[in-house]
């Protein structure tokens, strides 16, 4: 994996500063987006399944839940990618917590399908969240490379549930 | 799964026609659009990991294998479509038949995920390829639930395999 540097850590914290006041929108987005492309990733989500008894009524860009979900995804993406170089690697916080993402993402058997799929609409997303000009290249590098450094960490933990199970 | 109906077929026979005379590029945009979402797919392709000698070498784009592997697969899902209602069913024919289609993606472990991803880089590939003004809805539609009913074969020849082996 690459390193991230001093240069990609000032283009993402050139565009989270810009997108921040929208994470909601942009998190709802990202997860529009995964679903488009991966439909069945829906039914990994027990609030869209109907379990909830008024889900199926309100089209998924309403559903209150996924809103919440998907914000508190998307901040905790770009907080880890913002605070990567000061805290020499990838890190959650609380309900995001490493362990936490790592033990749920080991119980729903998430794939690299399914990380490489939420990479590509999170690169899809900020290209259509940032100004154009500012998207090229090197931006889309240093989110990717933040990205990955993220996945890696959670993959990490998903491995120590493995080894707990065995 | 939605019944492929006559609107449908006429909206793909149509844009088949336009497409046909390009499935060698489409075939390639199609894989390198696969390629880009989900980069692990790549794995799955033995003349894409270094074992044929000189892959690595050349850039994707350039690889006459996977040029000659992805026109076949464009060709044949396309052809898979156009004959649906005619033939009452998905079906191939000779090294795509999907008897040993079910077989290569049983082997492979390919997952819904994967047959998700292929099918939303169907759908862009032959938005990118038609006249602007074909693209619609029900253009999308049509080669969407055409798409469906093949993989719904293949998965049916797929769980033939899982069968056999307990």
């Amino acid at each position: 994996m690459s390193s991230f540097t001093e240069e990609q850590e000032a283009l993402v914290l050139k565009s989270w500063g810009l997108m921040k006041k929208d994470a909601g929108d942009l998190g709802l987005k990202l997860f529009l987006r995964i679903f488009e492309i991966a439909p069945s990733v829906k039914k990994l989500f027990s609030f869209l399944s109907g379990g909830g008894g008024d889900a199926g009524e309100v089209p998924l860009s309403q559903n209150p839940k996924l809103k919440a979900h998907a914000k508190t995804v998307f901040v905790m993406t770009c907080q880890a990618a913002v605070e990567l170089r000061k805290a020499g690697k990838a890190v959650g916080r609380g309900e995001s917590s490493l362990k936490k993402l790592g033990a749920t993402h080991f119980k729903y058997g998430i794939t690299d399908a399914h990380f490489e799929v939420t990479r590509y609409a999170l690169l899809e997303t900020i290209k259509e969240a940032v100004p154009e000009e500012m998207w090229n290249e090197e931006m889309k590098d240093a989110w990717g490379v933040a990205y990955d450094h993220l996945v890696a960490a959670i993959k990490s933990e998903m491995h120590d549930n493995e080894f707990k199970e065995t």
